[in-house]
């Protein structure tokens, strides 16, 4: 067995610790005889698995009390429905943040639901920077400020955090969808009225998407929200209304558990930073590549990067590969390169990528 | 490793082949370099996988042309809205035909999203057997007729194939919540409009939501569907329209690999009806337990049983744990034990819980 480097967007790397420990206990976890993936979700084994991946979530992020963790299905998009389904209340207005494909599409799916003010857009720069939280122009009674705090195609990252009591507003809650970057580093949680995110990025399997929610945001479903995915309802039952992803739940434990050892949120962040330094300042000084991404708001997990000279792109793709670092294309909506640099993917492997980089441009320049 | 015997309702019991595979390629799929979980889903690896797995399912179930099968998220419980959300189309009423726990739920859900006619109903009886399809009185112009043909909790399962021709209303579709049966027998896909089930039986793990749909039932969504829950979206991305659950669909595709290699459906139904009749002729003739359900009726996958002497029920669960044979405890609502039998439940297993149940009655009897 060889592993490559995986600098896919997602589902993406995961720490082989993690997938070490999950084969190793594949048949039999932890002498009960049978297989995670086998266990009732009901049972003693299984609430004991559930229930220690919550206490790691809520520590790594310090959640607070009034929050409640939920583990559900359905992925970021389906959530883009399921918010306003879930938020609205008897509010008519949502606000958004548009910062690029993933925000575009949350508002266009909220659309369907309720109406959208669009309180700020970097959509005039090509979505390369994200707005300053002075220039958000609110509407008078939102139900909810959606943001998303890493665009996973535009490789755009917050700088801030979206705190509205900065602008006066801090009675609105801020939704954010930090799916492409939630556990890279370190947040106030208690500034977030709700905060989502596909699990396929920084926690594990493609098919678990986490909700972190205040308590007071509960309770304001829609009349046609499934009650399976009505998020109190998921709450009161502890994420157990109905059969929960129990097997992407227990490698969602095996991340945060395998993150706690790192040194948390805190020790993997500045990782990240190094990891993030020394892509973007190697393309910078290249000549050769080029990243299009306000300095100030470029993304730490997700990169997009150009070649100068685009006709050399295949052979980049075919040589990169051939190297042992793979799914470097770029997003089709985007074109060029994408490096997606998660908390799984090592420095060595952001030290690889930059030995090829500067190798190839040797050769091609 | 000493592995149990697991009788667990769901999730369940994977052939043993099925997770050694899945561990053995944990970390390196087929030479990639990297493990399943870690795949886009966009990749071709991934691509490959997804593939192959639905053109197994369709030729284990022989799916005709004209029908797609979706890998969906939420479980049998979301479809229980998402079914009316996609199918109502401009029709008022859906009819539903109630045999328990399950199909008891489905229509209450339902009742949010439409008007629900219960077409028949075994409630008089304790939900102990499934009505004649000749006394189903359904409603003039129903959107569909909704059955649960195999209801996990109560045990009983439909012994005919709901044939809407045979009563003369041929031209309204048939949906039938299969989660807990699928693939377990042969059935005329061509008989029902909309098929579905959670995985978490007998096809794989918990997250992974199939469903097998006839071309003429798609595009028919009320606008207030998720975009990620409208089945033509689905359908039309191939499953891909958000990121499915990669892994749980992998780990299917292996179980339908194996169910191949056992020889098909008709190999597994034929094993299938020597494990139940089994367990049923040993129970009926005990003395010391019962089942109380229609012999016509019974479930060849779930077996709810009493002891006649119900104080024996905490020595019955704690020796039989002892003795390897694991989740015999029945459902809170019904009681009892029960026991699981689906298809990756050999012989064998079933061989050992009648050895067990004997001694334990005649030390006790």
């Amino acid at each position: 067995m060889s592993r490559v480097w995986n600098f896919s967007a997602g589902p993406a790397a995961l720490p082989e610790e993690v997938l070490q420990q999950a084969a190793a206990e594949m048949l039999d976890w932890q002498g009960e005889g049978v297989g995670v993936m086998e266990m009732s979700h009901r049972g003693k084994a299984f609430t004991t698995i559930a229930q220690a991946a919550e206490a790691d979530l809520r520590e790594l992020l310090a959640v607070p009390e009034n929050y409640r963790i939920l583990f559900m299905q359905g992925g970021a998009i389906a959530h883009n429905a399921l918010i306003p389904m879930n938020l609205m209340g008897d509010r008519k207005v949502a606000d958004y943040v548009v910062t690029g494909a993933w925000s575009t599409k949350s508002q266009k799916e909220a659309s369907r639901y309720a109406t959208v003010n669009i309180a700020a857009s970097s959509e005039s720069s090509g979505f390369t920077t994200v707005p300053a939280l002075s220039d958000w122009k609110l509407s008078a009674d939102p139900a909810y400020v959606f943001t998303c705090t890493n665009e996973t195609i535009g490789g755009v990252e917050y700088p801030f955090e979206p705190d509205l009591a900065c602008i006066g507003r801090g009675e609105v809650p801020v939704v954010a969808d930090m799916s492409s970057h939630i556990l890279s580093r370190a947040i106030d949680v208690s500034k977030y009225g709700l905060i989502f995110g596909g699990a396929q990025k920084n926690i594990g399997p493609a098919g678990l998407t986490i909700v972190i929610v205040r308590d007071d945001m509960l309770g304001r479903a829609m009349p046609h929200c499934p009650s399976a995915f009505d998020y109190k309802t998921v709450a009161d039952n502890a994420s157990m209304y109905n059969t929960p992803p129990t097997y992407a739940i227990y490698i969602a434990g095996l991340v945060f558990q395998w993150l706690k050892r790192q040194g948390g949120v805190a020790a993997i962040e500045a990782q990240n930073v190094a990891k993030a330094k020394l892509l973007y300042d190697f393309i910078d000084a290249s000549g050769f590549y080029q990243n299009r991404i306000d300095p100030a708001c470029r993304s730490r997990m997700n990169v997009p990067f150009f070649l100068h000279d685009e006709t050399h792109n295949e052979a980049f793709l075919a040589e990169s590969s051939a190297a042992g670092l793979a799914q470097l294309k770029g997003h089709k909506a985007v074109g060029g390169m994408r490096a997606s640099i998660y908390n799984a993917m090592p420095l060595a492997g952001v030290h690889a990528l930059v030995d090829f980089m500067r190798d190839f441009a040797a050769r091609k320049a």
